[in-house]
């Protein structure tokens, strides 16, 4: 065994052991950042969210992040779940983002709005067993398929909202590789379905006849990362937003013609291919990280939630229709930072806050991300996407 | 033609004319919110930060998002540009990341610090060249390559900072996707290489002997998305962090032995290749949205920056050599949101703000994603990953 | 309309309008060659098998093409439908081939065997439905499911041995691609699936109560391709070799020490996700190839049968567990090339030819691909790889 | 240490010491395989290639696998180097590939022809080194780059056609994956390169100023396997084969129009992208296998070559313009299986055989896949595909 000779660390930033989140444990640790750094966290200092309502979102809690907001809409939307007109709030701090949004829901809204529909829900954790050899696991395999129902209830036993849906397996030499698909109610699920899957794995190992050791990820669920699994699969929300938008009106609009769209979809189709891209359209992440950080939802999820399938055609009349796949889309209305002062507003701002609401805000979030394909869209084959920026942006030349 | 016949929409989002960033056209915006959709934007319109210093940044500015900053650290870097112990800014809505990372941050500090190196540098913008047929396109590409300097010229004309490295070229039929490789200062600099990139196009368009249409994005770039092109040819920083860890440290620290994690990574590797997995570690998209959002980054790249490339080996003497690759990340010091209120504190306080700070900052991130692969990894194989987030996390059964 | 000005193109092929697998015919088709190209075709014409025979397996039959085999083995396989010690014809002109493989066959076979399991059997036809919205389209995605056994009454009608196991459905966009999956029995099945599936389709659109236009294969299948999605979703058998091999017969046979191949296991298996492949292996196409040539497989089947999953682990005692798994295994002991002359000789030659030997032909496949791995590494790591080609391969320098 | 107690294999198969490419020696194996399983191997024992002429080719020798042959064409190629009307040779066991492409080469022969570009030519060998940590690794890299004129000397002295073009690197952690791209004549080049790079990597770790340990294969070349990485950067030939196809005369030949081609050409498109196919065609990889098994080429290849990019536009004349790339086409005319008996006549039916001859046999491949993807688009959208199987297949219901 080695040993470790290190020169000693600087002090470890300050907490409470009992009653941390504080103004006044806040403000000591702006004050140590300070003293340490020399840097002054006054603006981090102002907020109006209740440090007293922050547990369970943050540890050492010391201000915040002020990140603008800029309204946009009205954005039609005719979902299942989101009927009518939207005021849509988007955090960002890139100029143009918000100008390029609005521009393409005030084009789909007059073309009569964005059809959206959730077709799956499904929410993941997915160990791996590993058993003595690929014998062994063919039939841990089958003992699983077999106890199901038991293995159900030792999940749902941790959790009012999570049901598991289906148990997919992959089999890998002498491992199991169990993909535990739930529901998760109004949560985005992911510490709903680890918790409960680690009560089906705990059941699991206790009961199947014979050693069945288990990592509680074997990192094929694939949590805060994309995959070509979860585009095929779902994780959280698949959700489309669909238009047939009117030929006239594009060009009036944008000034640029639906042949000329359906020409450059079959180059970047082929060069997203071609590049083994998360997405075959063109920038679902920014509308989503910017309806994310607006509504308290997990910044880290545009990892998954920004692959998209976009599927078009041009129909005789000249006319053309558009739509966005989502095949990974974590939202929540409950949970998570849904419940935070700010975040709270933004979901009021669209009906969003409460019960039941978070298949309405994943026909949303299609929706927004519909309208900045299609402004996207024009803007490059307009030849103003780049003038735009010089605009609207912040690094002129 | 078809004709659309829609209901009217309601209002659209007030705006001025020519001088909309002020508080009083916010709070117009956070009055015309509540009247159309009664939501109360009480806590979104209180911030510090100063509207005038928005523009470039936002539009239709209206308030904030506050989003919980948690101050991690001290994380020992041995970077190249950083070097020192850090205090790191995490701003999240997810209980316990802010722990996690800090628990990997204390162990890799005492293990004697986390090795960090940006081994390559370049943003792109890549166009798609339609010529008549492939051997024209062949024609087309050897011009490009015999006309590198002057097509250099002409894209760096348009910007200070930005340098045209290489153009890669990708042949599909009658096109050629060019990948247009730029160094970009302390800029992320998606938007100076697309300015840049355009005057190089219509140079080339302009001198070529021939037609050549383009498209200025073919979507082989991968702006705002994730790709195996990105992850094999660098997107912003290629960084790695790496450190050799010491068995009994994290014995002791974390209650987990080294050969039980070169297990348990041979069984996620597999997975992660299996599910087509843009990571084949943990969890990087964590730390790092929550960094880019202290930071004023910009929280769509969390699309590229997540991929990561962990590669490891067990020693003979049981310690433990760990290495994370971030292939694409995409960090600023300088534009974007960096500059903001909240998010120029947030840089301040681990000496990032300013010129020649960017490649300090991506030390820093790669680093404290190795962090959080650590904490992780310990978290799951010790068995209170689930356990934390019944303790720090918001969602309880 | 354009029109079309080309100048005559050389004569057509000769064919017999009832009657053209005959000898004749052949012989007509070489002198009709030799005058047209100038081209001997002796050796193309000397053959055995009966030209009666091959109707259903070539139109134009002119000879044959004689590809050199050479015999492995014995290789010890414990299989649950292979046991016992088998010798392997491996077709091939690539010199070193046979030799590499009877390296690994032997240490394997000294090592105790290999053990192999098929732990999953799917062939499939995937159509796409294309509906007018999502919403139809989720709609259509119940109505499938709820009509599984009469849809699968009317695919089954077309066949004796092909039994539909499920459909799993992919939603995007207004469109449902549906992947049928099928048993097939002793047939790889690609042929039968396609009847079926038509047949279901049929049945689908006359029934569904609404328009479904559906396109027989939407490309997901992904016949004749590979996928990331039949790695995922397996295509043909799925089957998994697997050996612990003793470090002492390891260095002793090959010259190298099991830490050392798993050192090199670790750089392999992160150059394979880096480089996107389609497995972490080393050259299961090599074996597969030559067992599918000498055994009457489709050998465009290499394209997805070449798929392979790695998984290994070093033990405590220094011996090294290896697995190799084969998700898309596409082989067959009846139908296609099967019955001629000289492959059935070959399948007879390991007892697989005649009913019920499909998942022992698996079996066989999966070690010896095993059997390649360990002889590949072998070569690369003692450094006599480039040596031996040199000694064996035909191109020296 | 564990000790392997393992009861007796099977006697081995007999080899002659000095002089066993002979056929006296093939038929003591065919008696010696007859003795041990039983099966006769009359039809393996007919053939009249040279045993002789075998070494380099294969080991342990004992007949061969008749592989059926069907003559295909008249196909006008429009190449830079194949121009005219050739007949190609497809050796398959699969009844319709025949018929299938035969048709395919009628329509563009009526056409017109294809045009045929070789765009790229690159082959590989991808050593890992190894450094103490990514900084020596970043160190290690620039050296490289510095020494490439003598790093490609030290290559090319091991070979004449062989020329080193460029050394691609793939940092990750300590590690440089290193992509040495070669140009190598008439052969496919596989050895070659491994023999050259070898001697390139001992000359690195010979004049490299510290520790550089390195694998022959850090697995991303990526050899006998299918690649994200070979589709963008090249394995073999990248080749093009395009035809604009005159809507009437797709009409009237295959009874489908064009606009019906392109609509399902979105959803082929879509289904590829979702499935993670190595393809966006059809069936690119039954021409090859069949052209392969025919002219001598590793079959082995067809993992990597069967790779394809389909790109197309719907003209406003209503005709078609449709290209295949082919991304990692590996052929040879020298070397391998190609100076073989049949192998060689079927290479001299279409004038590939000789020096000079591998670009010429590369743009042939592309055309007959482009025939085949044409084929296969009529058989589908006109609903004879599964027909013609029932009339031409074996797997009759």
């Amino acid at each position: 065994m080695t040993t470790v000779a290190v020169p000693p660390a600087r002090a470890r930033v300050p907490r409470h052991p009992s009653c941390d989140h504080t103004e006044e444990m806040a403000a000591r640790r702006r004050e140590f950042v300070k003293r340490q750094t020399g840097a002054d966290l006054t603006h981090v200092g102002t907020y109006s969210v209740d440090p007293a309502s922050l547990p369970g979102n943050i540890e050492n809690f010391t201000g915040v992040a002020q990140i603008p907001i800029g309204i946009t809409g009205p954005l039609r939307v005719l979902g299942e779940h989101a009927v009518g007109d939207f005021y849509v709030p988007l955090a960002t701090t890139e100029g143009t983002l918000v100008a390029s949004y609005n521009r393409g829901m005030r084009l789909l809204t007059e073309n009569g709005g964005v059809k959206a529909t959730v077709v799956d829900d499904a929410m993941q954790r997915a160990p791996a067993f590993a058993l003595d050899d690929a014998r062994q696991a063919l039939h841990f395999g089958k003992w699983v398929a077999d106890h199901f129902e038991e293995i159900r209830d030792a999940a749902e036993a941790t959790t009012h909202q999570g049901h598991l849906i289906s148990i997919r397996q992959y089999p890998v030499g002498p491992l199991r590789y169990l993909r535990f698909n739930y529901t998760t109610g109004d949560a985005a699920g992911q510490n709903m379905t680890g918790r409960a899957t680690l009560a089906a794995c705990e059941w699991i190992q206790h009961h199947y006849p014979g050693p069945a050791r288990y990592l509680l990820s074997g990192n094929i669920d694939t949590d805060k990362k994309h995959s070509r699994l979860n585009m095929l699969e779902t994780r959280g929300k698949r959700v489309v937003a669909e238009a047939t938008i009117n030929r006239e009106l594009l060009r009036s609009l944008m000034g640029i013609d639906t042949g000329h769209v359906f020409w450059s979809r079959q180059i970047q189709m082929v060069g997203s291919f071609l590049a083994g891209s998360a997405s075959n359209g063109a920038h679902a992440a920014n509308g989503l990280a910017a309806l994310f950080i607006a509504t308290g939802q997990d910044a880290a999820n545009v990892a998954e939630s920004h692959a998209s399938i976009s599927y078009s055609q041009l129909l005789e009349n000249g006319d053309y229709y558009w739509s966005v796949t989502l095949p990974a889309l974590i939202v929540a209305t409950h949970g998570g930072g849904t419940g935070l002062a700010t975040q709270r507003e933004c979901l009021e701002m669209m009906g969003c806050y409460g019960p039941d609401k978070v298949q309405k805000l994943a026909e949303i979030c299609a929706a927004v991300v519909l309208a900045g394909e299609v402004s996207l869209a024009g803007a490059v084959l307009h030849g103003d996407w780049v003038d735009s920026h010089e605009r609207l942006g912040r690094n002129r030349a």
